[in-house]
């Protein structure tokens, strides 16, 4: 399914108005769903989604969420599109050994924010981020202001599709050499964030506390839950944080660069 | 509650590093919830908002959603905070006339893209936009370029939490005669919008035919999919749209304005 997409525009600007086209990015739902060993497969909902690689999608949002811990635990993924491709159904179906319980992920109503956690009836905000991790991991004393000054550039350097439509976010896992490990673009923020660390997890390499993730645009709870979740020390923000953010980040051992743009930045 | 957060942080820039301090929006976690005449409250879940004007959200969100229609549906609002004052409740309760079903609004599992939708299960997209409307309303083809180009620096001046933290998202009602009736900043960007349609709805402005809505940043479906609920029929955003934000703007009749910035934009 393509993730780009034509659309007729008429152009204003001071030199008047023409007909014309442009790039858009695509954005169109998957449902995602769990299927554990002998259990029929149990929706986790619809997601909004630029499509591509939507099984590292699944597995980066269920790392997340604690269900998987290791690609050990995943048996397989298949993808499978509706009739008019417009839709698209993502199955991971889990290891004998792992239990998985739909009901405790469940949640009642309506969520409303670009937040993971909306929507949870019974979660405490804490509970989903994992303890201060005390093992090494890249920490911005250990990285020269030079190497974070180059983070912002190269990410928007390696987006491929922003260029075209200035519409998507993206994520990326970066060395402590400034190397770029993972790009992933999405409509969705936390998407491009489940994307690397989904990548990441069927190459084996998480915890992932030799990386530095870098995000486009602001910072928000649930990025830094994710973060840390996936072993991450440090994360490097084009834009703002907000408070839970900031507090989530101190939690959990994370450390917290935020408008990091040209030659400036801020540690929280 | 406050909505800003005064954060320690290190400024790094060419000139060296310096201990300082700066504002952050506030994040934190809202309960939402809903009282049917003579029912025990049903949770909709938990959402991250900047606090403040938490019942506008509460009922902005229930009108996109279709559970309410008027005021005269909700027979009143009551917020309560926790003994911490980190996080809170709201509760909405429904005129005895009117019917609600949280088990229809109930989905199950984790939604992780900043869209109501994400979660739902049974919905099908089309279903949550109205039928493109006949009756009058604000078109570009009626407003000059001039007054287009101008609504963007509006916005932002409006924006009061804007400059001090660089991190909010906003959303606006303007008239076709550019000027403000109301604004809104939040974290989250669909917040913004349910919090001017909440406000619009309690008011007794909706449906809001004669007002432009105006929000900051990308323009994904369900920014569409609200402002066609509340009844406007332009949306001109800063950022860049989606494809399924273009494609619900043309079957809703939504006319949908893009890359709106100094003296150019898209009309989509």
């Amino acid at each position: 399914m393509p993730r780009l997409f034509v659309a007729p525009l008429r152009r204003v600007s001071p030199e008047g108005t023409r007909n014309d086209q442009d790039l858009v990015a695509v954005e169109a739902p998957l449902t995602i769903e769990v299927q554990a060993h002998g259990a029929a497969p149990a929706s986790l909902g619809i997601f909004l989604r630029t499509p591509g690689d939507d099984g590292s999608l699944a597995l980066g949002l269920l790392y997340s969420e604690g269900v998987i811990r290791s690609i050990d635990d995943v048996a397989g993924t298949a993808l499978e599109l509706a009739a008019d491709e417009a839709s698209a159904t993502i199955r991971v179906a889990l290891a004998s050994h792992v239990a998985f319980d739909a009901a405790a992920l469940g949640r009642s109503g309506i969520s409303n924010t670009s937040c993971g956690l909306c929507g949870r009836l019974t979660d405490q905000l804490g509970h989903k981020l994992p303890a201060p991790k005390k093992e090494t991991g890249t920490h911005f004393d250990e990285m020269s202001p030079g190497l974070i000054f180059s983070l912002p550039r190269k990410l928007r350097d390696a987006q491929q599709l922003f260029e075209e439509t200035g519409g998507l976010h993206a994520a990326g896992f970066f060395d402590h050499g400034g190397v770029a490990a993972d790009i992933a673009e999405d409509v969705g923020r936390h998407n491009a964030v489940d994307k690397v660390v989904g990548r990441a997890l069927a190459r084996g390499q998480l915890p992932a506390s030799g990386r530095i993730l870098v995000v486009s645009g602001r910072i928000a709870f649930e990025i830094v839950q994710k973060a840390a979740m996936a072993g991450v020390r440090t994360i490097v923000a084009i834009g703002a944080p907000t408070s839970l953010a900031v507090q989530a980040a101190r939690e959990a051992g994370v450390q917290l660069i935020g408008f990091a743009r040209d030659d400036r930045y801020n540690i929280y």
